[in-house]
């Protein structure tokens, strides 16, 4: 038996809300084969570095961002027949960041309607799509789309985005301070005219995952 | 830049239901390093093999179970310090499958109480457990657990195992039948001197996910 000895790729879906709408960083091939066609953001894994601090690292290059955002691996693609650079190992992660990056590497596309992608990644787009619906409804990933303090306005906004839908201010507020998952802070901020909004950061007694009570947000 | 090539394993949770149990396959290691020490059952994917192909191989190397069993991909562990074999990708899978097999290779243990495992094969084993717990609140994969042809009560068994908790079985039978999980054959069992019971299967319009329409298994 011959052992199957292949380079190891980190490919990211990294998704941010823009616009009003959930959009993925694409990035255009600048060679050959198939230049000019559109990408996920990806690299090769290097000597002695874990998957995951890749995932990291790539990250930074095409955002800037570093602790601040959300990641997660996905699914690892396998198949010596999808890539025609030839046979290798394709570890998939999403990545949440917010808005404000401004170091973009890439364009940014509406992430339901994005151009046709090379290879597996149109794969590694709907399952990071379908993995952050599911994981809207347990967990406090959405929260990583704002930046460290925010108000209960944007964060409504957020959850209106990724439900695809309006929702009540009085019944959404109640029910994010119900479950916990931020807390306030003593900061406000001004916007307009308008009476200054307090605001909140994610609560650090739950900063991640609210599944372990058996808690749906109820959105 | 040198690229990280590597060779890339899977490593299989191979579940069973026994003796009342949620079971998994372990193998003791028959050569240095760690000789004795209990492993997941596992192996190199081959040259020009997809990991998918290879997780099946080596499920029916190890349990004879083909097509009839469930297979879903876990996690992909990728750090170079984690096998004093040296680096390596590991693909994790998990597989439910009947306890009918006759064709072990290795010894099945209580997976909430299985002994130490090498290298960072207990993190495969958590998250197998974690990952069929939530599976066992939105999908069919509990009844992969079953043979193709099964009695509601063996079904209501599996699931009184995964919820380690007595359900009531006329509630049960109402539900389950009201999801239209499973559908009725034209057989019967005799099992002493009963009634003979009624045979189902996997409903072929529900086959695997009951998520994608809402639905939560309301047991």
């Amino acid at each position: 038996m011959t052992l199957r000895k292949v380079p190891v790729r980190v490919d990211l879906v990294i998704f941010a809300i823009r616009d009003g709408e959930l959009q993925v960083l694409l990035w255009q091939r600048r060679e050959a084969p198939l230049k000019g066609a559109w990408t996920l953001p990806g690299g090769f894994v290097e000597q002695g570095e874990p998957a995951d601090e890749a995932a990291r690292r790539i990250l930074k290059e095409k955002t800037g961002f570093e602790e601040q955002a959300y990641v997660e691996q996905l699914f690892t693609f396998c198949d010596p027949k999808m890539d025609p650079r030839g046979d290798l190992v394709s570890i998939a992660y999403y990545a949440v960041v917010s808005a404000s990056g401004e170091s973009w590497d890439g364009t940014f596309h509406a992430a339901r309607k994005a151009p046709k992608l090379v290879f597996h990644h149109g794969q590694v787009l709907d399952r990071g799509i379908d993995r952050l619906r599911t994981k809207t409804e347990y967990s406090t990933v959405p929260l990583r789309f704002l930046d460290d303090e925010f108000t209960l306005s944007e964060v409504q906004g957020v959850y209106e985005v990724l439900l695809d839908r309006q929702l009540d201010k009085r019944n959404f507020r109640r029910k994010i301070l119900a479950l916990e998952a931020v807390e306030e802070t003593d900061d406000e901020r001004r916007v307009g005219a308008h009476r200054p909004a307090r605001l909140y950061r994610l609560s650090a007694s739950r900063p991640y995952l609210l599944k372990e009570k058996g808690i749906l947000f109820p959105f």
